[in-house]
């Protein structure tokens, strides 16, 4: 305990991962990690501030928390800090016109986003939306930018559901950056920016936090 | 055409790759190069070796020959270097198992290979067979095996049809890598080894050749 009490010390605030830390995603929903739902009870009856950090790009925030509220989790949609909106950001900041490579049931969270004429691509994690279609569509549309610009939603290399381990966006965003011979920018984690962006969420400065996160972020 | 005489002093042989070179492949089979039947002719008729080098793996050697006599060209089943062969031989000398994510066009090259029980995955140009379901399968094989192989036909990043640029194997190729954290063993074009086969076969060395590639091999 007292190794605990020096590790904290200072500590006001938690960033909680979701996927791998919550619950594992699945068929029929998924199913929460054994004692995570009664560990995020006590965090929030504790002086320490709470937030949710996930690269959850499948879905928008709306429906994955309404997913984790029916498994018996204590969370709200503010309380989430995901990629989608903060891709859509960056996206108004430098006027960029996605190509969208996603999935469907996340595809409500760009729907104030210019999508016409597109100047750029997005990818995330787009499941059996990674067909060869879909991806050799998003390389067509880099090739023929003069700068070709590819967000990335993560960089995950997969994740793991209960039927069995699945691949993330990682794999697929290399895929691109080898076939065009270019860099993505990841948005989500591991990026800086991303845990800093969570953290003025929450009003604190990164030493005044710890983060809890799955092995593959 | 001094300068040639110069450059192919003591050159007794050709190499020619075949896509981007002979022809682009498309709907209907694809179209010669302007030029490149006569220009075949014209070598073959020469004193020079002539040798087919390519890293073709959505078809057999059989189907890649008839379509190219088809459209005029000066070739036959014996003077073809390609990796489905080359693979066939690596796999029996290391006792290798594959699971196979190829194109069904390229399938009989595999016909006397034992695919039970698999201890490596072989991928190629599979084109559409590039599934999130089919890339998912081949990456659990992989993650499963103690010591995980991962032979890769070729690593070529696209090519060109006459409906456009096409992504390769070489994204996919990445793509496994990135997700299992290993590196690829290519078999095909630029791998030395698979040169070397080629000037075997045409019982000439190195120096005494040329290789004429397209762009992205």
């Amino acid at each position: 305990m007292a190794a605990w009490g020096e590790r904290l010390a200072g500590v006001r605030g938690v960033l909680l991962d979701i996927s791998g830390v919550l619950y594992d995603g699945g068929e029929g929903g998924g199913a929460p990690i054994a004692g995570s739902v009664e560990a995020l009870a006590r965090l929030k009856r504790s002086q320490l501030k709470v937030r949710f950090c996930t690269n959850e790009s499948q879905k928008s925030r709306g429906d994955l928390v309404g997913m984790l509220r029916r498994l018996g989790f204590d969370i709200s949609e503010g309380e989430v800090t995901a990629p989608a909106p903060a891709t859509c950001l960056i996206l108004k900041e430098r006027g960029l016109r996605p190509h969208l490579l996603i999935h469907d049931g996340v595809r409500s969270e760009f729907d104030q986003i210019d999508t016409s004429n597109p100047n750029c691509v997005v990818i995330a994690d787009a499941g059996e939306g990674f067909s060869y279609q879909n991806m050799n569509k998003a390389f067509q549309v880099l090739m023929e930018l003069e700068n070709p610009v590819l967000l990335s939603l993560g960089k995950g290399r997969y994740y793991k559901e209960t039927s069995g381990l699945m691949l993330d966006v990682g794999p697929y965003m290399k895929a691109l950056e080898y076939a065009c011979g270019i860099e993505a920018e990841v948005v989500g984690k591991p990026s800086p920016e991303f845990f800093k962006s969570a953290l003025r969420e929450m009003g604190l400065e990164a030493h005044q936090s710890r983060a809890l996160v799955s092995h593959d972020a």
